[in-house]
């Protein structure tokens, strides 16, 4: 095996952790030769696969059909929706040569896809008949981002974007929400990452849209992160691009539009909700390999027993439908436990000659200290139960942390001191006032991350600035 | 319902016909307003994701892992492997401007990836332990074509790319063909398109490798479809890339590299293979929508009888595994039938009155003339049944005509009388010079499309020049 360079501990340096165990579990590595882009190696690529598959089956679950649009879009095209262009503007990778000629009309790599989109909703849609329209895809996105990071926010990054259309303004924030709240569902019990849904302040709303909900999860370091969104585009972009139907009292509207999406970012934010100082952990519900089983041995005989009964536990548990790994490399077991927990593998099996005689088995499960001997008759069953309760405690330490991380806080001066220690949510009150807002980014780089839906009313003074305030709102440093 | 117009007749214009057929199917549209590319509307990437789906099941069978690696190549990249840019440069889509600014080295849209993965290989393979390295990739490739056809040549396409790299000529060798032999075993038991595995001649093989490997298909106007690929790269990837690993012996070695991959031009082969004129005929492993229950009625009595009976077959058929959709709306039955023969419906079930005092339902397959009509409580056994029958049926009938179309012509007027008719594989002997393969081209529009593995050696004159020839080779016109 290649020899490995440690982990950096949480508590020295948590950004460096964070690229150690990316790196140590095999998920990714930056590009270097394409500016701000990286490599989603097989280990990370197969958390992004299940990724996929989970929320593909809810999207269409909910009606959605999935299709593909053109990732080139004529420049024209974003300069029509004017806050949507000064948005994106900046972040724009632009084609000008096809073919080895100058482009007569440039194109933009997608940055999102609302305005190819809206092209052909306004050629598709014609009556309230062809109401909703529900779409998604699958896609690659580029936005040129100055300070990237892995998964967090690279040049080119995997997505899903759904796009829908409505006859009415109701219907379309029911789509918004409603997706929202698959979302949520997804991180908390895909993703075992607990978040809260919300909306957001003007301010941090998509470009172009009216306004913008999102889930926020906190990480172990006391940083949030934005791990989807859920935007109600109101008429903009039916405006912009044309997108009317006959209503069924025959007058011509235009549509009410949504959009929403999560990316291989939740790759990074899995990362950091579960993993430790000795690497990857990963739900086993997204997990690469669920169990890795290690036969122990001294000489030819002891390898002879130990694999016949490793390989016979690697077919039962693939029955059940665990992905397992048979590891019988002629390398000391210590190295090849370090390795799996590296690469965040849920358990491990150790049978070794005691175990044989016993008719037991050593498992060790990732996220816990000790190892238990379990009796090989009921080891199967065993190892599916833990497999559940893993994906179970995951949450709840993620949660309790998260709850522990999250505090009512009043005044300014234990705001700053809060979010100069160890950061979380402060539920504060706000004034509402989008300046107020700025000025507390740029005195502490927190900023708001959502007012939480089902909000509690309650009368205060903003935490900023004194002034009245009706709710508290979640503010935190993020990603 | 909307309005359709006509579907062309294939015998008056095959063109027309083949876009009329996606048209009326809903599976695509041309994007206009980015040149030469298209939109994947939902039923055209249904069929898509059911490609994807047992293809990617196939993949990793044979122990690939798949994983992402970036859009944009650095323009030099490209111009390390002489006749890979040679091949590659007029097609190119090349981004000059990234986050407002002229950037310093260029990128170029992928047009396939061997480059820059050959990059990374150098990174990752140190020793013989690293090897095999098997990779694949899913993602949107750009190639600027001047004449594109939706599906089989589009400016951005979607496909699967492997890349692998190998210790020995010997083993990368048997990959390469192992992979052709997973795409013919897809064409022909997935698609039910049969297929001709085979080897290009020197002018038609991949820019950049060593050899390259096809499955050709034969569509229903004579004309040939290469429909996978293959490529044996040798070591010269290795060499531009310096990808190099240290053997058993100690000794540093290039590393033997292959690629392969299939596209979305896998749905133009699949509806030139099947359909009618009465539009799409899908065989069932890859149908949107395998059956379509309709029920007939005159009344509200009669609708609730007709439809309670439906739906409950649909349930039925569903927990079958089918795809089945409902169709009661209040459309003439005969408008219904009409579109969901173009959607390409596999089967549908007709279910009215007269039907119920029999306990029997109407039963009519997409790809047969006759309507059955089939006791109720066989019913979900029968269409389960059918489908595989659908399966079976539309291999038999794509063969037969492959087979009928596949003519051994030994003169140059023969061959020319052909070419300039029906078409189909013309299999004869060439002398195995490019240049005497070019004038075919030049005067006739016809290639060779591959020389047939397994092919049988038998002495003969070369169709155009009579020169010597050792074996046959497969010419036809080919999209």
């Amino acid at each position: 095996m290649a020899e490995q360079s440690p982990i950096t501990p949480r508590a020295k340096d948590f950004p460096e952790w964070y690229q150690d165990v990316i790196r140590a579990g095999d998920l990714a590595e930056p590009a270097i030769v394409v500016k701000g882009a990286m490599v989603i190696k097989p280990n990370g690529y197969a958390i992004w696969e299940k990724i996929q598959r989970e929320l593909d089956d809810r999207i269409k679950a909910t009606g959605h059909r999935n299709a593909y649009f053109p990732m080139f879009i004529p420049e024209s095209f974003l300069k029509k929706e004017a806050e949507h262009v000064e948005g994106f503007s900046p972040e724009l990778a632009v084609v000008t040569i096809g073919g080895g000629k100058e482009l007569e009309e440039r194109y933009v790599v997608r940055p999102t896809s609302e305005t190819i989109i809206g092209h052909f909703f306004a050629k598709w849609i014609q009556s309230h008949r062809d109401l909703p329209m529900l779409i998604n895809q699958w896609a690659n996105i580029v936005r040129w981002e100055l300070r990237t990071r892995m998964f967090l926010r690279t040049s080119e990054f995997l997505w899903q974007e759904g796009h829908t259309a409505h006859a009415t303004h109701e219907e379309s924030l029911k789509e918004v929400l409603r997706m929202l709240d698959v979302y949520a569902d997804f991180a908390e019990n895909v993703m075992a990452m607990p978040v809260i849904r919300g909306e957001k302040t003007a301010s941090e709303k998509f470009a172009g849209g009216v306004k913008s909900y999102c889930i926020e999860g906190l990480m172990q370091n006391g940083w949030a992160l934005q791990a989807g969104t859920s935007h109600d585009l109101g008429q903009n972009f039916g405006k912009a691009f044309d997108v009317k139907f006959q209503n069924m009292a025959g007058q011509s509207e235009y549509v009410w539009q949504t959009s929403w999406g999560v990316s291989t970012r939740l790759i990074g934010g899995l990362v950091m909700t579960h993993s430790d100082d000795a690497g990857l952990v990963c739900p086993p519900k997204l997990a690469p390999y669920h169990v890795v089983v290690i036969p122990i041995f001294k000489n030819d005989a002891e390898r002879a027993a130990t694999e016949e009964v490793g390989r016979r536990m690697v077919e039962d548990l693939k029955g059940k439908g665990l992905s397992v790994v048979f590891d019988n490399r002629d390398e000391r077991p210590g190295a090849k436990y370090f390795e799996w927990e590296r690469k965040g593998a849920c358990a491990r099996i150790e049978i070794g000659p005691k175990d044989l005689e016993k008719k037991s088995f050593a498992f060790k499960r990732r996220d816990l200290e000790k190892k238990e001997f379990v009796p090989m008759e009921k080891g199967v069953d065993h190892v599916v139960a833990q497999m559940e309760a893993m994906q179970k405690d995951l949450f709840n330490k993620a949660k309790k942390f998260r709850d522990e991380s999250t505090r009512r806080i009043d005044t300014w001066d234990a705001f700053k001191a809060q979010m100069d220690g160890a950061g979380g949510f402060a539920s504060c009150h706000w004034c509402g006032d989008g300046a107020c807002e700025g000025q507390v980014k740029e005195d502490t780089k927190v900023t708001i991350r959502c007012i939480p839906l089902g909000n509690a009313k309650e009368a205060g003074k903003c935490v900023r600035c004194g002034r009245e305030s009706g709710e508290r709102v979640l503010f935190a440093r993020a990603y």
